[in-house]
């Protein structure tokens, strides 16, 4: 059961609002707690791959990524929806490689690059996509080299797996609260649940983490800053994860989910975001996260990236402007004390 | 400004309700008025191609179809969005041709096909998308026909020109309204604007026509009939109307709408049904307006076609059940009594 929602982004056409987007929000700072929230933020929510740097945590933690001399680039990945650009499959390719696996390895099952230029050539060269080419195959070359690490079994998706309970461990802790369950995500991990709240409080941590304050710490701080320093390895060409940390430099990790879950890692603020759109549009998310990194000052609403999702435009196939997004001002009404 | 709208269709992953669709519905019998209703069904809507048998009856009653020789096939294509598969851009092409004119005749710009077969041959075939693979390239094609047969100038889809006049006085006679305004559509055709309440209205008079009436009468029981007998027509294959009209037989003409507007022409039942999701997902007005034609005895829920619509199950890539649809009491609740 959804609680109710907040009227956050409205879709215009000429002098119509054509349709609107409800959600709700979360911002907890790791000191003061929770500083904002909109909506209902302790039902229990998917976070879908906005929890990747969660995910990937273990991996780190355990000192698996270290024993194999993973780079930033491919923690990157691990924390990645990747577009499946020959830049992330090659990266997979060569990881399972170097973990003396292939494809075959790999659980998340196979669909068609999002990159449109990379999956057209692909469809023409009459060759299948591949399990590389899954937008999660670097978050399950993680689980893969956690699984090597532990000497566990290769059903690594299964929520019993060594692998799938550290990640819930580490889930619990950070969000602080007892997981109500979990879904079976679109590359057949389980994808555990929280409150939005709780997922706010875990991102708090990873943006107030200190290298080498303790394992978990120094493996948050390393996972924030590889994301930070690969946009285009997080998500891809032309996709909001990468624009929006390319223009803000290293000062935000911010990650996209399904369904129009965003989570955004804030080290300058001690500050994690969670938003969650109540009906799965994108469009929306990305509106409500890019409004609220604007807020944090972390991007200028000037910026040609940051308006494009703020206020659009939106145009037809013939480039006419047919409408954009206005904000509620439930969402612009808020003014963060920095 | 958005009222509110009526929570009508929950998307559950595992045990958990991950997302939700609000809406508003407008059910009107042509001799009882207005049957149902549920969300806001005064404030102004745009029905976008869910209008396109309203686009098109200028076209009949003014006699432009009869003089042209029109096929009911071809009146179908003008009320459709269709997939762009060969069947479609065939028939638009030799349609322009028996008007002596080409593509480039065509406002509706150019986008790749929705068939993936059709876009993938044509990608790989390293063609460009011509104006004829434009979903709504058939609607402009009857726009065409009106132009030639009215002597008008050839930039049809400005508001001012007679073929669009001609629209929108069919469009407020049939709502029974002033249309309060208009978008431009993704075709660039203005897309008048209505309540969801008139919308359903003129759906009814639809349902309702009576062929030999008058020449208004006659051209609405034409236009339905066209749409119920050439369901691939109206869509394509594997889309919502399509399956569901082939799944009817000619017991309903539907029409999807960009934005999740549905429409519904029930003749048996002499009514009309208008559904829009307010945040504009598809997945949602195909579950809300499948659940309405159940109701209205037209499809069996048992049938596998009207199942998937109504509740999925929704499969990841590897084809594990990940969730399902579930339909809100506000919706399942309603009985009508016909």
């Amino acid at each position: 059961m959804v609680g109710t929602a907040e009227r956050l982004v409205e879709v215009w056409r000429g002098d119509i609002c054509e349709s609107e987007h409800r959600g709700h929000v979360a911002v907890w700072h790791a000191d003061a707690g929770l500083i904002w929230a909109l909506g209902d933020i302790d039902r229990p929510m998917l976070p879908r791959s906005s929890s990747k740097m969660i995910q990937a945590l273990p991996l780190v933690e355990s000192g698996a990524a270290d024993a194999h001399g993973l780079t930033d680039a491919q923690l990157a990945l691990a924390c990645a929806s990747h577009s499946g650009m020959p830049v992330h499959t090659g990266m997979v390719t060569d990881w399972l490689s170097a973990l003396g696996l292939t494809e075959d390895a790999l659980r998340c099952g196979a669909h068609l690059p999002y990159h449109e230029p990379t999956r057209d050539a692909l469809v023409c060269s009459k060759c299948a996509a591949g399990q590389r080419h899954n937008n999660c195959s670097g978050k399950h070359s993680g689980f893969l080299t956690l699984t090597k690490h532990l000497k566990a079994g290769p059903e690594y998706v299964d929520p019993a797996h060594p692998v799938q309970r550290a990640v819930l461990a580490a889930w619990e802790e950070l969000t602080d609260e007892t997981s109500p369950g979990y879904g079976i995500d679109g590359c057949s991990a389980p994808n555990f649940a929280s409150s939005l709240k709780g997922f706010a409080r875990a991102l708090s941590q990873f943006a107030a983490a200190r290298d080498g304050a303790d394992a978990r710490q120094s493996a948050m701080v390393r996972l924030r800053g590889a994301m930070m320093a690969h946009p285009l390895l997080v998500a891809g060409e032309g996709r909001a994860c990468t624009r929006l940390m390319e223009v803000m430099g290293p000062r935000a990790a911010i990650k996209t989910g399904a369904e129009a879950v965003f989570a955004a890692i804030v080290p300058e603020h001690r500050i994690g975001v969670a938003v969650k759109i109540a009906d799965g549009a994108t469009r929306a998310s990305e509106a409500v996260v890019t409004e609220i990194l604007c807020k944090l000052g972390l991007l200028d609403r000037a910026d040609p990236v940051a308006q494009g999702y703020l206020s659009g435009p939106i145009r037809n196939v013939r480039g006419t402007v047919t409408g954009g997004y206005r904000l509620t001002e439930a969402l612009t009404g808020w003014q963060p004390r920095l």
